[in-house]
């Protein structure tokens, strides 16, 4: 029986300013990546959404951000391995205590936008944020967005990751990703139909038609597009129909 | 044998900004607070003095502040108890992180300039930073630094808190304290016999001349005056003439 | 012919965070508070709210708010009469500089939320603020949002005040507002109604039915409720109906 | 009679942290670049740092950073060229407000750390500075930092600039800086040597010997050097020894 994992980022809106749809997202999927504090969430927000996941038994994952709220932490910022590991071990820390409150702790970590970015083409930043994690808590989880970053985290003594891939964008042959610049419908059929497939067989079709590889174990949904729900319908659905069991990070390393 | 503690405020530089004397003042107490990024600090700053402290095998506690860099979490800020309760607990993560990267706890909290008015002036902002602190770690002991704050915290249940007294400022005959606008020179046999004072009789006399009493069991030391290490080697040298013991904390309560 | 000014608080986005309905709204006004960095905004949501306001020749303004963005500038803050006036000074500025690459300037200075009651319950920090935006530029106009602000302005030399009512909120007899605390829709033709009696008569109905004096030179309408456009239609069709002239607050002084 | 100006970065403190020493430093300078409030100042750093400007007749400029205060703006930070001219605008504004106050006028801009980094090596982003500048006021002067930016902005219609040479830095024989990683004392005679040498021939003995050209009309002291006032002082005897001017950049342009 396939086994996988559904994560979303969330925790991103900030003081008056909402972003996403955490509380109609979280029912559907077995892990959340909240924001940490630096590009996205508040100590509130991050209060409020631990509290929504715990209340509906999600994993709860650190998606820490480099510090620049107001580039939305989408922009390089020329740090040292050692500057990015520290921002990401105090929004690991600042999350994990808001996940004590209720008996829960953070099971995982994955980086945002530019910081993801930045890891993905340095491996001694990737290198010096998975050793500062583990360090922290050993048990922690790395989620991978990309094979480059996959293959450090698989290097890092004592760390467990986890691939992840995406069905709501679609792939190029190179496995690379074409991100839309605006947030709009997806068409459920097709993003169910995606799921599956990697799901089941590792594979998806790519935007030039040819099947390429993708070993993911947690599939990310984009929880701000419009009809993220009835997307994540889609996906439930036809999970069920294929027996396939949704299960939450810890349980797939 | 008369014990008590030594605590002092620290990890108050911020970026390129530096402030105090952190390496100079760690080898003589007992108990450091350590600011959480909010009144200042950041997780570079916070990495190092956690170093610090667990090199001079010093208790580490966070010393969290208002969310005010520019006004130095000395400005109250209308905020609610939840909000500064979710303040504090982001801080205590944040450092908690720090702590367990050298095997090392957060032993207590010890809130910074206006957010300890705040919790002086309000009983429920007072309670809510308490009953948020021992959700995260019921091992937490909250530094009480003035009557107000000690009364709250015995109340709390389950929350184990300590007294702390001053002995580089003046008291009034009240038992408040005559703030110094200015960093200068103490007096280091002054200051010393005071600490002698309210570690082996609880006492001290106040700028009318009147005996008052100061049951204190950790004594705050200014690290950012311009003497401080002098004025710390004067009690040290007491400490051993008087045989009182500088214990951590969690010794006390 | 009665005259009157519509003001409407604007680029309240920030970074990737959206507030607000600026585009729609922007054309039925004659008067924008544009947001200045601290409680909301960034340089390029006043960059581009500046464009849209000269595109439509509305007169700008700055809404100078504490610096307080995770409380959206509505918690006061304990700072002095001169942190106040150079907070309002820095965002005047830096409004003014966007401003004149249209070739247009600022006209007038509205504060927003917890600084304006700072400034209605302190005659000191409002004279302060007064001055200081006077020192700047003595051309510009002071948009008061109660009597208490009103008549400190009236008492600071040179400087031109202009008092605003509300539409879209109820007033108490004795003129203070109540506030809602969601934003929902409001009904056009009341709304519309109380317009062109407060400029027509200076008058409105209070809740408890009592008619109150409302001397406005300048209407302020929530750009943000949801149906604002709606309510914005409803009072230029009344306007035009009452041959009620539309004007710019420099020409209401 | 050569002509030239000394230029310094100043109001680099923030809050409670100071940082150089503007005060003994102004008395010997002809221009000041005063920091925006990004990389460091904030509105009452910038408020005494114009007065103490004022005070001494010194020129004020605009010395614009990146926002992150953490990493002092020496970071780079993948900004678009319109995101820089937007951060440049905003703090140019804010100071010229504060300059306005004491009837003086920003006469300069001088980008500061890892902004100045990105102008030099992408002239888009030089141009857009450059051209953002002069529609907020075109009689501004840019004080050029090294000659990629220089020829930049002798390329940029109705734009003047000013070439700027260092003496308390060694020179390699590319016209590349040395940058010290500390602060410390620097040769007073040595520097003024080096001073007269620039102002009166334009040329200076680069690290290994070679004399190089620089023709700089304005000369930058680091006024954060342990002896700069010592430093300031020989240049000074030097300057008047040797009848060199020292006029503010307007009269250099």
């Amino acid at each position: 029986m396939a086994t996988i994992d559904i994560n979303c980022d969330m925790g991103e809106s900030f003081g008056n300013w909402q972003m996403g749809n955490d509380e109609t997202v979280m029912p559907y999927i077995t892990s959340a990546n909240i924001a940490g504090g630096y590009h996205a969430g508040d100590p509130h927000v991050m209060r409020e959404t631990v509290e929504l996941a715990a209340e509906h038994d999600v994993g709860i994952g650190v998606h820490p951000g480099l510090p620049d709220k107001m580039g939305f932490g989408r922009r390089k910022i020329d740090a040292s391995p050692e500057e990015v590991r520290d921002y990401v071990v105090y929004q690991l820390g600042a999350l994990t205590a808001f996940a004590r409150r209720h008996g829960a702790t953070v099971q995982h970590v994955k980086p945002h936008g530019a910081m993801y970015s930045m890891l993905s083409e340095s491996p001694d930043h990737a290198r010096a944020v998975m050793e500062g994690m583990l360090e922290v808590d050993d048990d922690l989880i790395y989620l991978a967005t990309d094979m480059n970053i996959y293959e450090v985290a698989q290097d890092v003594d004592g760390l467990r990751a986890v691939f992840e891939g995406y069905v709501d964008l679609d792939y190029r042959a190179d496995r690379s990703l074409i991100v839309e610049q605006t947030l709009e419908d997806r068409d459920p059929e097709l993003v169910a139909d995606r799921f599956v497939s990697i799901a089941t067989e590792g594979v998806v079709e790519a935007a030039n038609g040819e099947e390429i590889s993708i070993p993911a174990d947690s599939i990310c949904i984009h929880g701000d597009n419009p009809n993220a729900v009835a997307v994540l319908e889609a996906i439930h659905d036809r999970v069920e129909e294929n027996d396939i069991d949704l299960v939450s990070l810890p349980e797939l390393v």
